[in-house]
């Protein structure tokens, strides 16, 4: 068995996720998984494990996953035969030999995502897969009042997913901002150790309702100290996240 | 009658290109026309035209059209009207009221197009739908090199599509550039009165050659002045190219 350390990209528009259901249907993992196999020496168990569980529609520019196979293909040669077996909206973007119990998800010391918001009065066709489409005119300012809330090691449960059943929601978020100006484009990046499941487009979803003027940017303390989950705003669509990159430990 | 100027977005790769066709395939004339005749006040016969014919797969961030229709809705609520009626892959960014005898192709003073190429030896997932493909390394000095020759007032004959019945192929060239660097994202921007059907992807096609180092930058002042289609480089994909803006004259 060698393991490997992949980074990926993909566009999450026709993947029910990162992770593997029993639903059967089609996840990133699930093709990962079966482009690996037919690529495997000897039918071994394969394991095959991502930095982040992006959710469904979800992109990743930069998505790192560890798997570990018996075959005599260098790392090299293994990129270059994935990605001629891959279907066309995954890539492996780098492969290189990794220690034998490199697992992604516990090395990664830290994620970057990117939240992409398009405020302009029109739709926008080209931007229509990756952008969510926010027509009414946007304070940003205020947007950015309320985001130097977030950054910081808290209980982020008033952001996360309804029904979540994680043991602790504290996360350490350690970056949290927004470029661009209203009427434009406009980008939400986060970094830190690890998100709870809708967190940050929870936090997208009630950044743009302060940005509408519904709420205040001062009510974000209350909101996070409340620790519920009905306090917050909607979940931005899944289809304006980018998993940007990972940053591991030695593996 | 009243003559409208809209300012059209497009994803070009649902489209058999702009121009309706007799063999019933959807085209963004064919679109538009038909949002068009749904909000006409009488069924008079209706004009619909645009600045640049794209072709099937060129996208479009700034088309222009001029239509002509009988109609009570002032221009902002056309505009409205017609982004509820028209499907997810068109858009109308800008709608104003113009001269009854406003023709966006005769008006256009100048257009600007953009050819996008991603030049990693990896294919992107994510831009997949707007950018060509070349895993190669390129030689972008040398690209630059060629597209030197290429500005000015002159005969374009070698690089029309390959039986063009066009009368004169002599066209002005006002802007060729080269933005980006090996191993990433290269744009090309071309700015100029008008152009020879797939003039701007056969030049790629050709420049792609001198970047790979089939054919020398100091080729093209013979190629050009051969008028021979045959001895310029192939057409670069559609997918690529994209209309970004139309100067228009007064109207």
């Amino acid at each position: 068995m060698h393991t490997f350390r992949l980074v990926l990209e993909y566009d999450g528009a026709g993947f029910a996720g990162w992770q593997s259901q029993s639903g059967g249907q089609r996840t990133v993992q699930g093709e990962l998984r079966a482009a690996l196999l037919g690529l495997a020496a000897e039918p071994a168990p394969l394991r095959v494990v991502g930095a982040g569980r992006t959710d469904a529609g979800v992109h990743a520019a930069g998505q790192v996953a560890s798997a570990a196979l018996s075959t005599r293909l260098d790392a090299a040669a293994l990129a270059r035969a994935l990605n001629a077996r891959l279907p066309a909206d995954i890539a492996v973007l780098h492969c290189a030999p990794a220690a034998q119990d490199f697992d992604a998800r516990r090395a990664a010391r830290g994620k970057h995502y990117r939240y992409r918001v398009w405020n302009g009065p029109v739709r926008s066709p080209l931007r229509a897969r990756r952008w969510h489409h926010e027509p009414r005119p946007l304070d940003v300012a205020a947007m950015r009042a309320a985001l130097r809330h977030l950054p910081g090691r808290r209980d982020f449960a008033s952001l996360r997913a309804a029904g979540s059943e994680v043991q602790s929601s504290i996360r350490h978020l350690r970056r949290a901002e927004l470029g661009g100006q209203s009427g434009g484009a406009l980008r939400f990046d986060f970094e830190g150790d690890g998100f709870l499941r809708h967190m940050l487009r929870n936090a997208v979803g009630t950044l743009l309702e302060v940005g509408l003027g519904r709420r205040s940017a001062d009510s974000l303390p209350t909101l996070l100290a409340a620790g519920d989950r009905r306090l917050a705003g909607p979940t931005a669509p899944a289809h304006g996240l980018t998993l940007q990159s990972v940053e591991c430990g030695a593996g």
